[in-house]
C-alpha cells in the first residue's frame, strides 16, 4: 500500500509541509494532534502501530491538515525546518528508545519536545545528549488530562530559549487560556525546568486532594452531613475564596449516586488510592532539596497507606473514640470552620510546592519566574483555581518573595483562618478523624513561626552521641562539649 | 625504613598471622580496630597515609597485637585466609577506590566487609560485581558512634551466609552485647540487607529524636518547666517504658549549663539541626516501597525546616497564640500525659520503621527476622531501649505480625495512652506549639483504625479528571463512570 496515509480528505499531503509532527498517538497524543490541527496547524502524525495513525485520520481527519506517516523518515520528511515533533509515549525507556529512533534522521537545530510525564533527571541527560548532537530537547509538562490535551491544557516546557522562540507561538495558541485571557504556557527554564514544575504540579495536586478529602470526612464524621449535603458545601464553597476545578469536581463526585444500589457513589468505591509516582518524586526531590513538604508526603503516605489492607483490617480493633456528629446551627458552623482549615491548609501546601520550586530553580540555575509558574496553572491544569491569580500578584509584586506565607496578602488570611483552623483540628484530634493533612500544614505553621525550634536539644544529642558539633546563638564557629570528660566547651 | 611497622612491643609481626584487617583508620575505623585487637584478635591496620598507622600503633599499641602495614599488598599479605578486610572509609566514591585497589590482590572466598554508611543500593552493586569475582562483599551496619566501635558497637552485616559463618564470631566478640548477655549482631540477610536495616535505624532514630524534641518543647511552653526541671522529668522516664539511651542523654544535655553565659546548655545552642542522609534515605526508599513512614518524614522535615533561616526569620510574625505555661499540679499532670503521647508516638514510629524493613525484605527477597533486628538494636547502638526487647518479643510470639499495632501488648499500651495523646496534641495545637511528629503519628493511627478513609472520594476525583478507574466495595472489577457523557458506569 502506499505508505503516506492520506488524509480523509483525500488529499495527498506536501511532503514537508507539517509545522509540528506528533508521535505517540495514544489518547494523549492524539487529543494533542488534534488540537494542534483544529488550531490550523498541518500536523504530521505518527505511532509505531499505523493503525492507530489510521484510527486518527479516519476519526478525526476532518477536524484539520493532519499528514500521516507510516514509517519515522516519513515523519521527519514531513516536517517543516526547523523540525518540531513531539513524543508522546511512555516516560522511561520508551522515550529513549524513540529518541534513539529519531535523532538520527534530524538536522542541526531541530527540536524534540518530549509531552510525557519524565523524570526531570531524565530530561536533564536527554537534553545534554541531544544538544551534543546539535539538537533542540524540549522536557514539557503537559497537564489536562484527555480534555486538557484536546481543549487546551497547561504546557510547561523547558528547554533552550533558542526553541521556545520556534515553538512558544504554536503552544501559545494551543494551550488553555486563563481569564484574562493569556495563554497557559510559559518558558519555564533551561533543560528539565519544565518536567520538574510539572512533577511539583503533580505534589500539590496530591496535597490538594488530599485536604479536600480530610475536609470532606470532617464535614462527614463531625457536622454529620451526608454526601449530597456535602456536595452542596463544596458548591459553595467553589463560589468563594476555594474556587476552583478540583472543588468542583468534588461537588460533582459527591452529588453522584450509584445506579446499581441507589446509594452515595463515594460509599461504594473502594477507599484505597492509587497513585502514579508523581507525587511520590515531589517528596523524594525535596527531601533531596532540604525543603519541607510535609503535606504533600502526608498526601503520598495516605494514598499509600489506605492500600495497605491487610495493614487496615488487622488494626481495625484498635482503641479511639467514635465521632459524636453535631447538628444543625453547630454543625453548620462547624462547616464554615472547616473552609477556614482547608483554606489555610491549602496556602500551606502551595507554600510549601513553591518553596520546592524556588529551591530546584536554585540548585539547578533555572531562573524561574514563580510567578509565571502560577499564572500558567491558572486554567487547563488540575489544579487551576482562582487562588493561583493571587500567587501570582504575590509574585509579581515582590519576587524575591522568601515564602507564600510572608506576602501580606495570605498572612492576613491565615491569621483570620487559624482560630478556626485550630478548632478544626482539636476536634478531628478529640474524636479520631484521621487528618494527616491539615496536621502537618498547621505544624509546618508553627515552627516556622516559633521564635526557638527544639532542634536545639537535637543538635545537643548529636554532639552527644556523635560530636557532631554544634553552633552558638552567641558568636561564630563550631564548637563541641567534651560530654564524656569534663563537659567544657572547645572549638571544633 | 623498614615497610612494615612493628607494633610498639617492638616485635616484627608474622606476616600471615592476623584474623582481621581494617583499612580506614579515622577515628571509627581506629577504635573498631582496638576493639577487635581488645578482644584477643590479630588486627592488620592500614591507611592510605600511613602516618595515622603509626599514630594508631604508637598510641595504642600496647591494647593488643596490631600489625602495621605501610602498602595494600602487605596489608592483605598479613591477613590469614580467608582474608577478612574491613574497609571504613567515606561511603560513596571512596569506597569503590579502595575496593578496587584491594580486590585485585584477593583470591576466592576472601571477604570484604564494608563498615561504612553505605546507601543499600551501592552495597547490592559491589556485592554482585565482588560475587562475580569470587569475593564476598559484607555490606554491614555499624552503630553506635566512636564510643559504640571501641566498647562494642551494634553491627547489622548483610552478604552470605558463608562469609558470616567466617565472620560472624569475630562480629560477636566486638559487638555490643543485650542486658540478657546476647551479643548485638545477627546475619541480617543477603547482600544490601545489612544497609538497609542500618539506615532505617537511623531513620527511627530522627523520630525518636524529634518526638523527644517535641515532648521538650511542651514540657518548656505549656508545662511551664525549666531545662532543669525537664532533666528531672526525663530522668525520671527513664527509669519506666521509655527506658533509653536517647531519654538518658537528653537528661544529661538538658541539666548541662552553659560556662560562658551561666544559662541552660540548650538555650545558647543555635537551633538549626543538621543531618546526614540516612534519614532522607529512609523516607526515599520508603516512598518507593509504598510505606507510610509519616513519623520519620516529619523528623527529617522539622531538621531542614529549622535550617531555613531566611524562610523563619521572614515567619516570624506570623499570627498565633501564645503558649500559656500551666503550674503546680496542673503542669505535672500535663507532664504524664506528655510521657503517653510520647510513647504511644514511639510505638507508632518503630510500626513504621519496621513495616518499611519488612516490605524492603519482601521486595529484595532478604528473608530478615524482625525479631532479630529489634534484638540486636538493645545494645550499642543510638536507639537502645528497654522497649526493643518488647518488640523483638512480640515478633518471636509471630513472626508474620502484619504491624507492631498489632500486638496485643503494644495495641493495649496505645490504648490506655491514647486518650492523653490526644489531650496533649489538643493543647499543642490550641496554644500554638508545633508538634509535627506527635501529630504524624496519630493521624497515622487514626487512619489506621478507620473503618473507612475518605481515599474513595480521592478515587472518584482521579476517576473525574483522568479515567483511571476505581473499584467497587461490592463487587470485583475495574469500573469508570462516563462523567462527561450520561454517568452510566462502564467496567474498565
Amino acid at each position: 500500500m502506499d505508505s503516506a496515509v492520506h488524509n480523509e480528505n483525500g488529499r495527498l499531503p506536501m511532503s514537508t509541509s507539517a509545522q509540528i509532527g506528533v508521535t505517540g498517538l495514544a489518547v494523549m497524543g492524539r487529543n494533542l494532534a488534534r488540537n494542534f490541527a483544529r488550531n490550523g496547524y498541518a500536523v504530521a502524525v505518527h505511532n509505531r502501530t499505523a493503525s492507530r495513525t489510521r484510527a486518527l485520520l479516519e476519526e478525526f481527519g476532518d477536524e484539520g491538515e493532519f499528514i500521516g506517516a507510516e514509517t519515522a523518515a516519513e515523519f521527519v520528511a514531513a516536517l517543516e525546518r526547523p523540525r518540531r515533533l513531539v513524543i508522546m509515549v511512555k516516560a522511561g525507556d520508551p522515550t529513549d528508545a524513540v529518541i534513539e529512533e529519531f535523532a538520527p534522521l534530524l538536522e542541526d537545530g531541530d527540536v524534540i519536545i518530549d509531552g510525557g510525564n519524565a523524570h526531570f533527571a531524565d530530561t536533564r541527560r536527554r537534553e545534554r545528549e541531544l544538544r551534543e548532537r546539535g539538537i533542540h530537547f524540549v522536557g514539557t509538562g503537559i497537564s489536562g488530562g484527555e480534555e486538557g490535551a484536546l481543549h487546551g491544557p497547561s504546557i510547561m516546557p523547558g528547554g533552550s530559549a533558542e526553541s521556545y522562540a520556534s515553538l512558544g507561538p504554536l503552544l501559545e495558541k494551543i494551550s488553555a487560556k486563563a481569564a484574562d485571557g493569556a495563554p497557559c504556557v510559559t518558558h519555564v527554564g533551561p533543560d528539565g525546568a519544565g518536567h520538574f514544575v510539572k512533577m511539583v504540579h503533580n505534589g500539590i495536586e496530591y496535597a490538594d486532594m488530599q485536604l479536600i478529602a480530610e475536609a470532606y470526612q470532617l464535614l462527614r464524621d463531625v457536622a454529620g452531613y451526608s454526601p449530597a449535603q456535602i456536595a452542596e458545601v463544596f458548591r459553595t464553597w467553589n463560589t468563594g475564596r476555594l474556587d476552583s476545578y478540583l472543588i468542583e469536581i468534588t461537588a460533582e463526585v459527591l452529588s453522584h449516586v450509584d445506579a446499581a444500589t441507589g446509594k452515595p457513589f463515594v460509599d461504594v468505591v473502594a477507599d484505597q488510592a492509587e497513585q502514579k509516582g508523581t507525587g511520590r518524586w515531589t517528596v523524594q526531590l525535596a527531601l533531596e532539596l532540604g525543603v519541607p513538604v510535609s503535606g504533600i508526603a502526608e498526601a503520598v503516605f495516605a494514598r499509600s497507606l489506605s492500600g495497605h489492607t491487610a495493614l487496615r483490617e488487622a488494626s481495625r480493633g484498635l482503641a479511639g473514640p467514635t465521632a459524636q456528629p453535631l447538628s444543625g446551627a453547630e454543625a453548620d458552623a462547624f462547616a464554615d470552620q472547616v473552609e477556614q482549615a482547608l483554606y489555610a491548609s491549602k496556602i500551606v501546601s502551595y507554600t510549601q510546592g513553591f518553596h520546592e520550586i524556588a529551591a530546584g530553580s536554585a540548585e539547578y540555575d533555572w531562573n524561574i519566574d514563580l510567578g509565571a509558574v502560577a499564572a500558567i496553572w491558572r486554567g487547563g491544569c488540575i489544579i487551576r483555581a482562582a487562588f493561583l491569580d493571587r500567587i501570582r500578584a504575590a509574585y509579581d509584586a515582590r519576587p524575591d518573595l522568601p515564602s507564600l506565607l510572608a506576602d501580606e496578602t495570605f498572612a492576613t488570611e491565615i491569621a483570620e483562618a487559624q482560630h478556626d483552623w485550630r478548632a478544626v483540628l482539636g476536634a478531628a484530634i478529640s474524636q479520631g478523624v484521621p487528618t494527616p493533612g491539615f496536621a502537618a500544614a498547621l505544624a509546618y505553621y508553627d515552627s516556622l513561626r516559633a521564635d526557638r525550634l527544639p532542634a536545639a536539644l537535637t543538635q545537643g544529642q548529636r554532639d552527644y552521641f556523635g560530636a557532631h558539633t554544634y553552633r552558638r546563638t552567641d558568636r561564630e564557629g563550631s564548637f563541641h562539649t567534651l560530654w564524656s570528660e569534663d563537659r567544657s566547651e572547645v572549638q571544633a
